[in-house]
């Protein structure tokens, strides 16, 4: 066991390393490595829970790693998913929210609420002797995993203070992991209200579905050939399939009107635009913020005599100016009941002809034609 | 400044703080205490970075108090939101990712980035003599706030320790403050499915936004009634809006047709159930999963004659149940093109006959007759 002075440092730097690793796996792994040589253990491990059970994540012990090889001993480990409560002395641990301290684990006493399973150290030959484990707990009193150090050295005589230095490291890690969890779910309910939205559009047209697939991947490979970095590239990737949301308001006899329209009737239409901005007014996040300027602006033109705004050349969003290259292309390739497709050099040649004509935005039109020509 | 082990003692109970503190109120209060303690400051503040500026989110200095109190304090510190960059020393440490160390508040070398704004001090009567501030830096790097720490005896001979100790102070701080902050953006994200998917539901028919509105709050007050914890009644509330979203894609001329359906549109109306479900399926939050299952569920009747699963009973989701009760309450006490809108106490009359007949829950009854009459 190290001195007051040792386990400060390496609190501090677990602490620091929370603010400063940018990757989970690596933040885990110095998590063990740190708390193995804080408190003498000759083994730590991880375990993640969901759904009632906990999962091994990561390890680290070297003596383990000689015998079975990295790769063995993440099978070993792997295979042993362990339900949470009462039995097992990690699954006990998650289950109680308490540390549990086994100072000999071949002699538990017949009254704990939880057994050392030999079968691990049978297969593996190796000798387990004594265990601490400690619940990984959030703010919430949540426990999303336990911490476990394996023969750890004077555990016997373990202070108050090392105990609870414990408990603080699976705290620090519980807060880091909660936060790596929470970013992704905060991720994928952002991308959950634009898939869901484009699912109800597309349900009164059955061929919207392939359209929006199609013009997607265009927005997206166009955006990429602009040299937009890839965050961005996918930004307009998903926002792009919503950019005639506003249409589930236009009534049926105008937005499935087999002929053409009449002026009238094409005042309405055009308000397919505003209407999907109103939709997804007040954007919170960035990804439907994108969603609403492509709504709002995929029919300027770039000389200012498109709709709804007639705002021209960088006033019109980058990306609406992208997707509405990738709408026509996609239009002008697709059949349609009215017309039979284009083929795509047509295609290519009437989107060129629209550049120079102040409908897109030439440098648009030059990325486009870089990557439809090959 | 004190030792080693006092040092670590309160690091560990900050991060075990970290994962028992339910109020990220108290968790930032109990933080500022221990810090003020650790490092032997009279005061400490903390700021939230927010839009380009740091904003006071709370002190602990009872050197101040005395002087002004508590809510004087406060509103000093609040009159001076301070512009993230180069300039004052706590706008200086957040934009530069830096612990910044000054121990003579009023003797700023010129070449500094920074200058101390004296004018706190002229007008509260306050005597800073010396500043520790430290960033609150997530795993990202993400600069949230800063931590001061103003009069600290010994400031001049700060151990490398000590300071490395008061970085991770502040990164403990960050994680808890990022993590309460995803948090909140996690809730405004899944809300936003349901938002945005409602105002789209109501475009068809502009009497939709009111019957809405009031058959929410019907379904809430049904559920509170019912006895259903306040987490449980919050979801019912919000989610009931979508029960009819699956109507975004019923053809206008049967949506919107002034008389009677036959049976054939019967057939196609009746489907918004699982177009509805449809649009929802799979979901990822709780919120979503209660709004597929009323969307699903809301035509069910408890005798098994309802549609479109004919399922019964407790088989029919308890918010279904609640909700069904709601909508047909609306729909009765409303004006239709084809009738009169009923007064309340007929509308009970009917619900309280359609539990006799087998369509609702009498249980779900019994609970809105309780507080429809009142």
């Amino acid at each position: 066991m190290t001195n007051d002075a040792d386990m400060l440092e390496a609190l501090v730097n677990t602490g620091i390393l929370l603010s400063s690793e940018h990757s989970i796996d690596v933040l885990l792994e110095q998590t063990l490595k740190t708390a193995r040589s804080l408190f003498g253990a000759e083994g730590a491990s991880l375990y993640l829970a969901d759904s009632g059970m906990l999962h091994f994540r990561i390890f680290s012990n070297p003596v383990l790693e000689d015998k079975l090889g990295p790769e063995g001993v993440r099978k070993a480990y792997k295979a042993r998913p362990v339900k949470i409560g009462p039995g097992s002395i990690s699954g006990y641990t998650a289950y109680a929210g308490e540390s549990t301290i086994v100072t000999d684990a071949y002699n538990i006493p017949g009254d704990a609420p939880y057994s050392f399973n030999t079968s691990f150290d049978k297969s593996s030959g190796y000798k387990t002797v004594n265990l601490a484990t400690v619940p990984m707990k959030t703010r919430k009193g949540k426990v999303v995993g336990v911490l476990q150090l394996v023969n750890l050295q004077g555990l016997d005589s373990f202070s108050d203070t090392a105990m609870r230095a414990m408990e603080a490291f699976g705290a620090q890690v519980a807060v880091a992991v909660e936060n790596a969890t929470l970013t992704e779910e905060l991720k994928k309910a952002q991308y959950e209200t634009i898939t869901r939205l484009a699912a109800a559009a597309e349900l009164k047209d059955p061929d919207t579905g392939d359209h929006l697939r199609r013009m997607s991947e265009y927005s997206r490979d166009i955006a990429d050939a602009c040299g937009l970095d890839e965050h961005t590239v996918e930004l307009i990737y998903y926002a792009s399939p919503l950019h005639d949301v506003g249409k589930i308001a236009i009534p049926d006899d105008i937005l499935l009107k087999p002929g053409p329209l009449d002026d009238d009737e094409w005042e309405v239409m055009r308000t397919h635009t505003v209407i999907g901005a109103d939709i997804l007014r007040n954007p919170h996040s960035e990804l439907a913020a994108y969603a609403r300027d492509i709504a709002l602006c995929h029919h300027e033109r770039i000389d200012g005599k498109g709709y709804p705004s007639e705002i021209k050349g960088d006033d019109i969003p980058f990306a609406a100016r992208v997707v509405s290259v990738a709408d026509v292309f996609d239009a002008l390739t697709s059949r349609r009941p009215y017309k039979e497709p284009f083929p795509a050099a047509k295609a290519i040649e009437i989107i060129n002809e629209g550049a120079a004509k102040g409908q897109f935005d030439p440098e648009i039109v030059k990325a486009f034609l870089g990557i439809a020509g090959s």
